[in-house]
């Protein structure tokens, strides 16, 4: 029997417990920075084991635990982030959000899932195996600054050869895992536009500065910087995401607070869309005689799936196509975020996708959807994959 | 010495008293249909006296106060308002509010205490003068259904020959008396328009309808409402008063609603309003791909100063032009809303703007703003010509 | 036989005269500043008759014709307009304009007519009254500067004791006269936008500066002109009424230009409504990086109709309601703009609107419409109500 | 001497004269389908050659060379267009466009003149090769439907083996070559859109029906059709080309055109792209009250390089790299389109992107710009390359 074939029985015999884990994660959900209990369940199931658990790393409740095998060997990581939305849960499961307005709705729960029964299993097994495996428990990785780049600042990572990440996409068919080799996830900027008018009474306009009014014309004018400024052959995105100006019907707002992400798949538009954005806003300052400030924050940067070890990840799991899944596809890049770059910034690696949609959907709600879904089949899936290549990176040795 | 010397000999000794209740007004201010504490101390003033004080009138904290004069006659409302505004103040005054999110920020302080004032000197001279007078101590005049419309419907000022308010404005000079013969206030009309759309990731606009872009360009549409659909002849105002988005970065939005208010100095573009923003409407629901719930209220109907009455009020208050005030001004029409309104349907009478502007400030905050301010010796005046003119209206008997 | 049933006689045996004129006119529009067959016509009409011609008078094809009675008294001007539009005409008449692209779509084919015949009435019988009338037949009212601003600085109206003039719409029933005291037409500013972008290949926005976005923004920021900068009980339009930019499918504009005009019943909100379209302007300026070129000129002066000849205006014709015309109504004032305005600014007097509502229609097209129509019966109203007007002013004498 | 050197040799010897025929084009430039004066000089320049012209090809002034080498072989096409645009020139060259409004400024002369050139080298060179070429001239690629389609369908190049083009592009450097597999350049949608409102004065809003103002607003909406609807990872553009509402200041528009352009790198987004614009033109006019029709035409489709021969082509070129030019770059597809496109669904092949940055400028103004300008040293690398690519294709036999 094979240190795979090993593995894999393990993973088997603990899939009622993946799926338990999840389930108490998804109705447990708790916010970027403030996942103090998720923490907590991390850190106890690791108490009795042979490991070294870090704690607190970076700017949370980030949880490092090495699992050393039975000789010198590579050291390499495997991240799963634990933190959930600010999402009023709509998705009708058994197992729903206590928390009012908190959600696990890109499907954190399921990476911590997995990667908590595949860490059991290789502590299980790290007397066949050699070198290091570091579990990176991430927290708030939905929240700029997010945790991963702290964390590999508390140089506890310094030592990494390699580094490996997966996510769960409800879009792509349970049983399909997807690669992308070189830029595989967007840049991301975040906005908070602040407009300070002048208010007064709702039927005497011509004596205010009407704050919400020129937020609205900055919206439909920021629709350009993607629509005319940017080459359309690259991807860029500007969404604003919210419009902070609540109030009765007397009075015309004095101030409003607009706020929103810009993503890019190159990284020489970071600058260009930015630039685009303050024109805009001066603009708008002079047509509307406000005063706008711009809260412009250059963050999470460019996800870069090392073609190498992206090309060695395919050829591992090629030989298992057909078993615990079905089918290995080269996907599109996406213009989401991940801090999972910082990890790409300090060792090669690669950040794999595994499909998730649930049974019987054919138009699945996507991540960050109140409705969001998973197929929780896809928790052994996450496992054995990422099972697999850890342990032929590790077994060949340094 | 005629009754109207005694009265305002009352009233000056009164000075200090009418200051006094304003500012503790002003530093305790209620939200409209919440004025516990303001009715309980409207109440309390009048406790030992000889009047019939009848509270909770209408569907709120409206109390009205009947003072019976020494024998038959004719039966005068006076009106004042009592409730505040969801507005955190910014004026820099010693007695600024210690409700936090809570102002005076239209005057009915100042309308409460002189009225409260002017109150006590009728009912010191009551054997002086035939009839009878009711003060109207309203609740909620800023909040829709308002207090005025369940205060006339419980039947109880059904005897009322006549009715007068005063409104003070600090755009108009200390000193000045405003009277408008007709249309005088507008009509009004509130609206809140719920856009649902489909929710997502913040990267992914594709998947989603973003409610909230489809929202700005509503607001932009709505700019033609007044500046395309009316005719420019007329005096209409439509201003978005509320964006309801609040919201992260990650997150396109699901569900937006907004908020607003249209004004109409003509009753006849109630319904032609109300169809264009309904066009519009529809409109960004077939460009968006949305779906929009637009709950549209024709609320206080436009307030029509009976020319007969305020032609008399004119000629009374000529009269004492130069002595407590200086000048009487036809003012223009105005783009605010009264529920006063319902008393002028029910009863012949005129409402009357009185000057405010605070000493030394040539560009005076207007009415509802965070920093509104005014001038106390405009109370005096207020007392001084409300008296004078039931004074008249009384005394010329039925 | 009184004076004025002489005239009233003698107009009437030229009714189908008038008729002809005006379709003659109708059929062979030219545009203003152009007008030199219409000239023509009118200056032949008076070629054998008794008086005064005095031929392009002004900057323009303008005729001023003096009519001397048979003693000295007072000198009244009586003006009518008679250039057309550059409107392809899609009434269906059986008269219709003859060139492409011209058409009296603004009734001063029916002006010249009836002030053609009321003259040639007038000259018929002007040894039976005593004074002067001056025949304005004016060119180019329709393309600022106009012809009256020069034809008043040219001096020939420096006699003037009072003047009057008609206007006809189709908007009031034929039949009805509409007098109006005070402001009566709006001031009008009408300008030239021209954005400068940079041009190029319609599908690599990137490269460009899109005056055609920078334009369309422009329009829609323009509307909140109205909608929030002015008061909304005063009168104010803003019209964009050319988008110049024309072009086929593969290139994007370098630069585009724009046309429109700006209304104002109040003076007053000249200047302010200038601003306001400068700083929205500028502020397109600053978000689509163009460079904008405002012409923008301050062009007629609000109409204002002298009360006292007014009232006498109404006094006059209000004894012959139910004669040749049914009805005398106070018209509300109007947002078009005349040049009537600088003749009002040197003598007193007043412009009459006379109804043109054709037969069986319920909505009419409006003036400037490319469907506008009339009723030729208005013809004759026209003729006697300035005809009686211009007895009685020269009667009573000086 | 290689057959390939003795090309070289040839064209060296003609160089002046590419040069002086490219400005004789530039010079007498004609529009698409109205190239009579372009497509004679052409069939002049074969008249006394030893080839078989057929003129008048498909749709136009098509005319296609057919040369027969000493034997049988390959048929290779090589392509160059001739039409020229509707700009009005403002480049500073002695060779100005003499034809008013009309200019060379896509390079079409450049592409004429360097394929009659290698035309007449590779007649001369003719019993040294075997095959036949068939030299392309088109007319009409600038206007939809273009000459391509209709010269494919005329079945006159059925019996190509592989078909090649050149485009000069001045954002390139001149010496650089720049090769793409797979989608290349985008596919074209074209579309006329009318709005049919209801005209009138312009200081009458309220009875038109603005269309100009809905106009506007179209074009703010449609920026979302790229900025919201399109998968960001997509190459999507949607241009507005044309707003033509000329006029004058005084009348409401009663219809106004507008036109533009869609492009799309991936053939999925043709339909969605249009559902988007129909989405939004329908929202329009429920939120104007206009009507509006769409005229939209799917038209070129996206240009699909074929891998092998691209490859080959990059082969071939290599060997001469730091010759007759410097560079092979892999160009980023581009979001214009060509009919180049129609080639390549009948015979594989592929598109080359040749540099002609004009000396000593940085930022070069793009193509389709008034001020387009080229390096004509380009010239001779567009006749070397595609020569020596052709006797590439033709030497290695069928």
């Amino acid at each position: 029997m094979s240190l795979q074939e090993k593995l894999f029985e393990k993973l088997e015999a603990k899939a009622s417990q993946m799926v338990e884990t999840r389930r108490y994660l998804h109705e447990n959900p708790e916010l970027s920075f403030k996942e103090e209990n998720t923490a907590k369940l991390i850190e106890d199931f690791y108490k009795d084991k042979d490991v070294k658990v870090t704690s607190n790393v970076g700017n949370g409740y980030g949880i490092i635990v090495e699992i050393n095998g039975r000789g010198p060997g590579r050291t390499i990581g495997l991240r799963a982030d634990f933190d959930a939305l600010p999402i009023q849960e709509e998705a009708d499961v058994p197992f729903k959000s206590k928390n009012d307005g908190v959600m696990h709705a890109c499907g954190h729960d399921m990476h911590t899932s997995y990667l908590l029964t595949l860490g059991e299993a290789l502590i299980e097994l790290k007397d066949e195996w050699s070198g290091t495996v570091k579990l990176i428990h991430q927290h708030a990785e939905e929240v700029p600054p997010g945790g991963a780049k702290s964390i590999v600042e508390s140089g506890i990572l310094d030592d990494l050869d390699e580094v490996y990440g997966i996510h769960v996409f409800p879009m792509l068919d349970t049983g399909t895992i997807g690669l992308i080799e070189g830029n595989a996830m967007a840049g991301r900027s975040n906005f908070d536009l602040t407009i300070q008018g002048r208010g007064g009474h709702g039927a005497v306009p011509q004596s205010t500065r009407d704050a919400l009014v020129a937020g609205a014309y900055f919206i439909t004018e920021a629709q350009t910087i993607v629509s005319r400024r940017m080459n359309p052959m690259d991807s860029v995105v500007v969404s604003v995401t919210a419009f902070d100006a609540p109030g009765g019907y007397n009075v015309i707002q004095d101030k409003v607070v607009l706020r929103g992400t810009v993503r890019y798949l190159e990284e020489e538009n970071k600058v260009p869309a930015y630039d685009a954005m303050s024109d805009i806003v001066a603009g708008i300052e002079r047509s509307f005689g406000v005063e706008c400030s711009l809260d412009y924050v250059y963050d999470y940067p460019v996800t870069y799936n090392h073609p190498k070890e992206t090309r060695h990840v395919e050829e591992i799991l090629e030989k298992s196509r057909g078993t615990y899944f079905n089918e290995i596809v080269h996907s599109k890049p996406s213009s989401g975020s991940e801090d999972f770059s910082y990890y790409l910034e300090k060792a090669p690696g690669t950040f794999i996708n595994v499909g998730t949609k649930p049974e019987g959907v054919t138009e699945p709600y996507p991540n960050h959807h109140p409705k969001f879904d998973v197929n929780e089949e896809s928790l052994m899936i996450c496992a054995k994959a990422l099972g697999e290549v850890v342990l032929d990176r590790l077994g060949s040795g340094k």
